[in-house]
């Protein structure tokens, strides 16, 4: 189970990737295992959330859009990228949003 | 199951609520069906994406600032948001982000 991030004081970035996956699970597991330990490597990374039940949503969070297009632009994340577009998801959105203001419980 | 939102052309807001439930069940599945069917009434709404598996994660999307704001005091949700902090939510985190850009497959 993921857990909700521990992420610092605003402004800072997420980058909301909404999903439907394809049926098929060849090599998706290691994939989207690598990427979480991928992005937790990358510099300005602050966190990860992660559910899914049908619909996948998996927020990220980052220290500013430099980070997040490093991250986007990273090797390893673009070939996870293509592969995602051919084989695993059906339909996806990623929406990058400027963190404005948190408040938690 | 939720879908993807299908929303507008950046910019435009997103409410993420990441949260991790009690053990209590009593009214929590009403509730949740409820803010959706009375959140999709208000004005400046533009959709909603949800998924959990331990981790919940719902995140909401709005037109601009004011139309989280009349949302998050609208009296009947005033009241699920007490009985949240009380009963159903053991830790919950809010969000408030300005999607910059989107992008769609």
């Amino acid at each position: 189970m993921s857990e909700i991030a521990q992420t610092p004081n605003p402004p800072y970035y997420a980058v909301i990737f909404t999903n439907i996956r394809t049926d098929i699970e060849e090599g998706y597991g290691e994939m989207a295992e690598r990427m979480v330990e991928l992005a937790k490597q990358q510099p300005g990374f602050l966190g990860v959330e992660s559910a899914r039940d049908g619909l996948g949503i998996t927020v990220s969070y980052w220290t500013d859009l430099d980070a997040i297009k490093l991250w986007k632009d990273n090797v390893e994340h673009v070939e996870a990228q293509r592969l995602g577009h051919k084989k695993w998801y059906a339909a996806f959105t990623t929406r990058i949003a400027k963190v404005e203001r948190d408040y938690s419980f």
